[in-house]
């Protein structure tokens, strides 16, 4: 096979895995936003025949030939080119290790788990969805122990949503911000709470799908790419620059939960939105990793979602909509209600003071199952333990405690600590970008345009041929820092609760 | 290959073609309902992608030898499983006349097609649409050249609908309508208009949107097997007994039209949810043919949906939703304004004295559009020109004259037929069933459930197992006699209308 037999290969299977991606993410999101609740056992069929095409022509004979034709010419190749065999190389070496037969089971597996997590959710019934999180952790176990059975298995599993990414890194930066905002976070429940009564009124939810759209203008995201629906546990799915998804939740006693779910989906929707036009339908499309995801739509939501101008160019639209349930709130007031810092029950509600401590808490949970330290029966017991312990709330049902998330139903272990870790980024990406431009003129001008554009620049366009590692050095303007992260908490929450 | 090799075989390719099916439909479905305006051209490529894959093992050689070793056994097998021999020979020889390429790139084409066809109503932007429908038709008339270039072209499209369809039953089945029905609607013209100003207000949509609740639940759908989706255009895709779609579009000053879409759809949904447990996943579930769906379909929306009874349950509800908008409204004027009849331009809002004038003038044009002596040009004049000559109205613009229907875009010609025949087919259903059971009683008890049992057990249950002239003999207790569907339009407008 020649260098050049080898890219047009590459190609044809790219043309191949797109279908079969395109189609499984439509089923995928259909499944989770509109699908009836029956619905999941067929899904589940079809899902995992799809899927095996796919690891059928993953791990065929003449895409390892094409990889190895075109890693042995790396040099001659071009960066994307050679990055697109890489990253093939990277699924394939992975699908290798699990027979087909296995892995079209799991993905019906997770397709049902992800209906019976649902239903589970809604009746806080951890039994029922516990037979299907063992198995979901057995197989995580498993695969990892093949793909490296000489480090812990938890270490595998993050290096899938983050190259690289050990829990040599993970635990001092966690214990960094244990140690750091724990005092914090004290100090803070000492004083006087903000006002939140207005919150909790009913905001009606035809009214709140309104407000959706106006978010998404000042975003800058058009409707002709990104859709928005509705779904138990928000997410995004992007299928190409002009066919993403968000999906949001509506509370009706809970306006700001549907906004900074919009605004943060509506971080990772333009990253997908912003991958150039020459990456799409290559392996180089989407996300560079899950980490850098994060740090988009954290930056979003809370560096420019709960920021006092952008709750300036809010308030007008609001109170449009609401004007009895907002008469008399002024900017300062939303403004210290959305940034209420407090130990609370709910990951994706949280404030960003207590934000990284719900992460925290599922890291050690995970690095424990994964470890065979933590059973699953044991997992709710443990959970709520460490909500005691860390941040001193009593959890009162699962509902509320670990089935609140959906990751796990979708075999996601190893990917919280990229919440994290891409919140921390975005602080510093924010320093950066205040060198280069008037990020704040741009929000009170209601437009976050020039914001996206740099990102874009720095982040977005370059789809997957960057690693994380050179994203964040290009983005921030040097070396990770935690402490920056720390700091800009400290600094915002000490000015906002006099501390 | 041996008999039971050849059921093997089957059995293995109905998994297959149900996995891509069901891709396909959730695509479509998604394409429909929730997808970004911009999807389109990606959604093509990957729908293109999966057809071809189906055309690919449908046509492949183990294919025809597996349906020709069990047609040659004929007698040995089971009806179901000689019936899923033919219904697979059925796709096979039309698939064998259309090269994969050509087959691919009509998929891609349709679902472009779709697309530019919503932008264009919405523009009334006919010019737009012209280049994809003369493609369209090109490809429907040159299918039906290699299917059987001795018959009329449009006889052969008809069939694809309705098993041995053709003009010389149309003929003659839309000169009796025409010719039994136009005086009738001319005498109803002269009648004084029934009252419908308290339809002529805004009836918020997210009150209709609770309405569709109340209205599904006494059609006895659940949603836990059927969801209810927004769309331009209503129609109804159902995957298998326990996923299927309706989709809808709401009017806000127009109450009665979502009402009716569905009434409409539910009877779509309720066939496919019907279906034996025994055919899912073959190639025997899903519906007889299109005229037996609309059968049903239009004997919810119009036998049952526009009845006394029907209308008496529903007043309560649509009351506590509406007290404003009703006020004064009782069973009797909400009856007759769900039943004005008069000269209209849309057909789906059609009343039914004058709805199959509608579908008479869409036999037409298709008829000299696939006869080859109507171009694409010349639609909108002699669309309009038909609707002057019919029904005696002027239609203002294509978005509410040619555009109006979405069925070309998704390559059905020789589809409309069916609404007309189904409808006339529902007015025998309903005189048989009256027979058996006491219809009406149940309307007025606030359920469809006995005439959802009574038309499952004759219609529903065998799926694709009978043809749909067994279909109608047995469900319609004697062989088809269109004067009975004058007759009860005769009798039911006569007596609305004084005549």
């Amino acid at each position: 096979m020649t260098v050049n037999e080898a890219l047009k290969a590459l190609g044809e299977l790219e043309a191949v895995l797109r279908a079969y991606t395109h189609a499984l993410g439509v089923l995928n999101y259909d499944g989770e936003t509109v699908a009836p609740r029956n619905s999941a056992p067929a899904r589940g069929e079809t899902t995992a025949f799809l899927s095996g095409i796919i690891h059928q022509r993953v791990t065929a004979g003449e895409t390892g030939e094409l990889i190895d034709t075109l890693l042995a010419n790396g040099e001659g190749l071009s960066p994307a080119d050679r990055r697109r065999a890489e990253l093939l190389k990277k699924d394939r070496d992975e699908l290798t290790l699990i027979p087909a037969e296995e892995y079209m089971a799991y993905q019906q597996l997770l397709a049902e788990a992800m209906q019976v997590w649902h239903d589970a959710k809604l009746a806080s019934d951890y039994a029922a969805y516990a037979p299907y999180l063992e198995k979901i952790i057995a197989y995580n176990r498993r695969l990892a122990q093949r793909k490296d059975a000489s480090k812990p298995a938890y270490d595998v599993l993050l290096d899938s949503y983050e190259e690289g990414l050990t829990h040599a890194t993970l635990d001092p930066f966690f214990a960094l911000l244990h140690r750091e905002l724990t005092p914090v976070i004290l100090e803070v429940a000492k004083q006087p709470r903000p006002d939140t009564a207005f919150l909790n009124q009913p905001y009606p939810i035809h009214l709140q799908r309104l407000f959706t759209d106006r978010v998404m203008e000042i975003m800058g995201i058009s409707r002709d790419d990104c859709a928005v629906g509705e779904t138990e546990h928000p997410f995004t799915e992007g299928f190409n620059r002009h066919d993403v998804r968000i999906a949001t939740h509506y509370h009706e006693n809970s306006v700001l939960s549907n906004l900074y779910s919009v605004v943060h989906e509506g971080g990772h929707a333009l990253y997908e939105l912003g991958v150039a036009e020459e990456y799409q339908g290559t392996l180089l499309s989407g996300g560079s990793s899950m980490s850098i995801h994060e740090s988009q739509s954290r930056f979003y939501e809370n560096l420019i979602g709960r920021s006092r101008p952008f709750i300036e160019v809010l308030l007008p639209d609001l109170k449009a909509l609401f004007p009895d349930q907002l008469a008399g709130v002024d900017a300062e007031k939303l403004y210290r209600a959305a940034n209420l810092a407090e130990p609370s029950l709910i990951r994706t509600e949280a404030d960003e003071l207590t934000y990284s401590i719900h992460v925290m808490i599922r890291y050690e949970l995970e690095k424990a199952m994964i470890g065979g330290d933590l059973g699953v029966a044991d997992i709710p017991g443990e959970w709520n333990r460490m909500y005691r312990e860390y941040l001193g709330v009593e959890v009162p049902d699962d509902r509320r405690g670990c089935l609140q998330d959906s990751h796990w139903s979708f075999g996601a272990i190893g990917y919280f600590p990229s919440y994290a870790l891409g919140s921390a980024y975005g602080v510093q990406m924010l320093e950066n970008m205040e060198r280069d431009i008037d990020v704040w003129g741009a929000v009170r001008g209601g437009s976050l345009k020039p914001i996206t554009v740099w990102l874009g620049e720095r982040i977005h366009r370059h789809g997957r041929l960057l690693t994380p590692a050179q994203l964040v050095e290009s983005a921030c303007g040097g070396p990770f820092d935690p402490h920056r992260y720390v700091n800009y908490l400290k600094d915002k929450y000490g000015t906002l609760y006099g501390l």
